[in-house]
């Protein structure tokens, strides 16, 4: 998508350790039209797919699948990071590693907000080694819904995460994929789609 | 807010001990047309204020404040409950006490997105003890930026936040006030707004 890849030119900041900032206008600070821009292209991506309700994982994919669900009409779901006293027993969940974090997350959502009539769009903001992402496929599928896809902001497209997940059969959409960066001079290279 | 308060009426689960569980359609499952409402409301409420930016708290609030951000035609910040090595150091920090998850959190915005020219509306799904609130607003001033008000879409009108916020002199304008809850008929007693 071209008005992501130039936005994240013109405000991403390049850092040593194939590091990735993006915060001015994607997961600190929102901007709501660009994310109304990736919500309709996600929609275009996924036309004629019998999506009835995106999941997403606290707390930067959260605005991404919001504004995304307006254009298919869907409720939102999001997995949530720790138990709260809240939330019922009856939950589906999972371990996730994160590596920005350093620690691994009990992640859960409740079960009954996926069954196996659903027909699920994943939706996250990064997919780099992918912890994340397989963290809520093993979610949906515990629950017996059926993934139609998953609908990615930015893949680092240099780790693993892309191809462990398109290798399980699983259609994944990554508005901008990043081939390489150079933190010396702030360059980001984009794979052609 | 009639919506809300018959939503909550329907679909709202009242719990010993005064909790009202809304994550069927607000805080873990998210009815999106009913934010779009909601969005629709807030800016009818702070119409003619000049607010350039939306404040919110993860997780629950995210999706609210970007929804309601299409009606404003500003960017949404969402301040951070941990310190992620992703993060510039450069951030106004404060504590908050939260009661669901029985912890206190740190809670941080990048410096580079709150400063003295900006004005904040701020955004949130609940308001009991006003902790979270309290926070956000310390955060707001550390920066130097006025607080055109705040939106809460559900305050539990029996727990003091509401008072201890508005006796500060903001703006409060929460869509539906409960004034009551009764666990074993689940019945939910709205203010008169």
């Amino acid at each position: 998508m071209k008005l992501l890849e130039e936005r994240i030119r013109k405000d991403g900041i390049v850092k040593p350790g194939n590091v990735l900032k993006v915060d001015s206008f994607l997961n600190h600070q929102m901007d709501i039209e660009l994310f109304s821009e990736m919500g309709k292209e996600f929609k275009r991506l996924y036309e004629g797919c019998p999506i009835n309700k995106i999941l997403t994982i606290e707390a930067s994919g959260i605005g991404i699948a919001c504004i995304a669900a307006q254009y298919f009409h869907v409720p939102v779901v999001f997995a949530k990071k720790t138990q709260s006293i809240n939330l019922d027993g009856d939950v589906y969940s999972t371990k996730i590693q994160s590596f920005t974090h350093r620690r691994i997350y009990d992640v859960i959502v409740s079960k009954k907000f996926l069954s196996p009539e659903d027909h699920v769009l994943i939706i996250d903001d990064f997919l780099a080694n992918g912890c994340a992402l397989e963290g809520l496929i093993d979610i949906v599928k515990s629950s017996g819904a059926t993934i139609e896809g998953v609908g990615i902001a930015i893949e680092k497209g240099f780790q693993k995460g892309g191809d462990l997940i398109r290798g399980k059969g699983i259609r994944v959409e990554s508005l901008a994929i990043v081939d390489g960066m150079n933190a010396e001079t702030g360059e980001v290279f984009f794979r052609e789609q």
